[in-house]
């Protein structure tokens, strides 16, 4: 059997390029033509494996984004898992569509979303597609919402370095980079390397890695508890050369605000979590703004 | 925009038919025809949301089946985070391949194992595949790749309800159901039965839920911990009408496990959470035979 891994870096079109959902190639590069969208840094929120996070980091570093005055997106990227919506609280609502123009749904004046759980007539509807279908939503997604002038467009990924992923990193404009989450656990942090090694192969920074699921403390006896071992993320993040932005430890409130709607960060800021998970904001944005220099 | 789901049951091929990795079709069907492999009962292992331990689940399915004298294949269909030989230990192991026929690395006499990992050259190296690449190599996993006579062929498939899952529903004979591994949390459950309905539009059997990481015991106090929440698996089996399989608490130890390389229920079946294992393992297999019957 053939592998290919590297050496799809510059073609990784062709392999379905005569598919009806093909865009047009850039003849210079052998890739699609970036989507039209006015805005100004889109950074991608990413993990090897699932489960890790992904969508809590999105939510608050879209969140923080927005309460510090900058016009944001949040786009949920997750076709078959799309919980932006739920963790948000907005799950219910759906955007306008006018004259072809999406309108994403606004969660506060300055923070839009939208995500596939928008389009679909319930909540247990999956969502059966192959990866050419995918492509055209995401184009969809970027061209056809009526975002506005965005400072910050969030995208929150499904796990892994599939067809989601290459095609919002070759779709997008002014893409700064990729957070890339994991847990402490061995299997998460290799394939968090793997992401980190997907991102490099785009010509991307890796703005940095997060640990999530840092361990906990017992709500009996205080005591701290190792769930999926400790300090993975930080060694994974010294072996590649790229920031390390911090870990947030587990915290059972953190999973009930997701289930109930309102991000962590806003309810929370005063616990040890909500502290860790504010400072690891800050790094990111400082990381941002450095890339942006 | 047109959204798709139940409708692209019959015909998820038809997005990509011209590629030319695409497989001939059933004219009968309009569905590829099935990959030539020797085995008796092929079950899959899905989830919604990533994380949640399917992978747990697959390797300790597999084992249980081969230690009970069954002829066992496991395959690793999780492209971008393959971590099957890792959990196994047997990471470094690469298959032999002899005239175009891959030999599945064994683990035990009647176990045998097939992972994209033991094609990269390392284990950070990523796989940047769009779907119909993926396509072709579950064919050739399925094909090319000298499985013996199998009693059971377990799948551990990535999250979500995407390509590797549709394909291996099309291409793989004797599909008797699948597994859904989900968290207690709301917006795992909301995943897990979205996966549920996708393995039902395929017209296949939903052999029952896990609900995995369902609190765990505070290894210094003793207490219970919630930490997702709890009943999730077990409420959306019982709204969906398919078989309850039990529920597995965190224990710290099953993460080591699977980062050390030794399959947990071979290694703690006297803790509480190896009994749960065992328990669910038992149930998972009254329920694939009564499928038989």
């Amino acid at each position: 059997m053939k592998v290919h891994n590297s050496s799809e870096k510059s073609a990784p079109d062709e392999t379905c390029s005569s598919c009806a959902s093909a865009q047009p190639h850039n003849p210079q590069k052998g890739l699609p033509p970036k989507a039209t969208i006015d805005v100004k840094h889109v950074i991608l929120v990413l993990s090897g494996k699932g489960g890790v996070g992904k969508s809590t980091v999105s939510v608050n570093l879209a969140t923080t984004l927005a309460s510090k005055g900058k016009n944001t997106g949040l786009l949920d990227l997750d076709f078959h898992g799309p919980n932006i919506p739920k963790m948000l609280g907005i799950e219910d609502q759906r955007p306008a569509v006018l004259a072809n123009v999406i309108e994403p749904v606004h969660v506060t004046g300055n923070l839009s979303v939208i995500s596939m759980a928008f389009l679909l007539p319930d909540t247990s509807t999956p969502v059966i597609w192959r990866g050419p279908m995918k492509m055209g939503a995401i184009r969809q997604f970027l061209t056809d919402v009526n975002w506005g002038a965005l400072d910050y467009l969030v995208v929150d990924l499904p796990p892994g370095t599939g067809d989601e992923a290459l095609t919002i990193a070759q779709l997008a404009p002014n893409v700064r980079g990729a957070v890339i989450v994991t847990t402490p656990q061995d299997v998460a942090v290799m394939d968090a390397i793997k992401a980190a090694k997907f991102i490099e192969q785009l010509d991307l920074p890796v703005l940095g890695i997060i640990e999530n699921m840092s361990g906990m403390a017992c709500p009996h006896c205080g005591k701290d508890i190792s769930l999926f071992g400790e300090g993975g993320g930080k060694k994974a993040a010294e072996d590649l050369g790229v920031p390390y932005l911090g870990a947030i430890p587990l915290d059972p409130a953190m999973v009930r605000a997701g289930d109930e709607g309102r991000p962590y960060i806003l309810r929370h800021a005063d616990s040890p979590a909500g502290k860790a998970v504010e400072k690891v904001m800050e790094n990111l944005i400082a990381q941002i703004e450095a890339e942006q220099k």
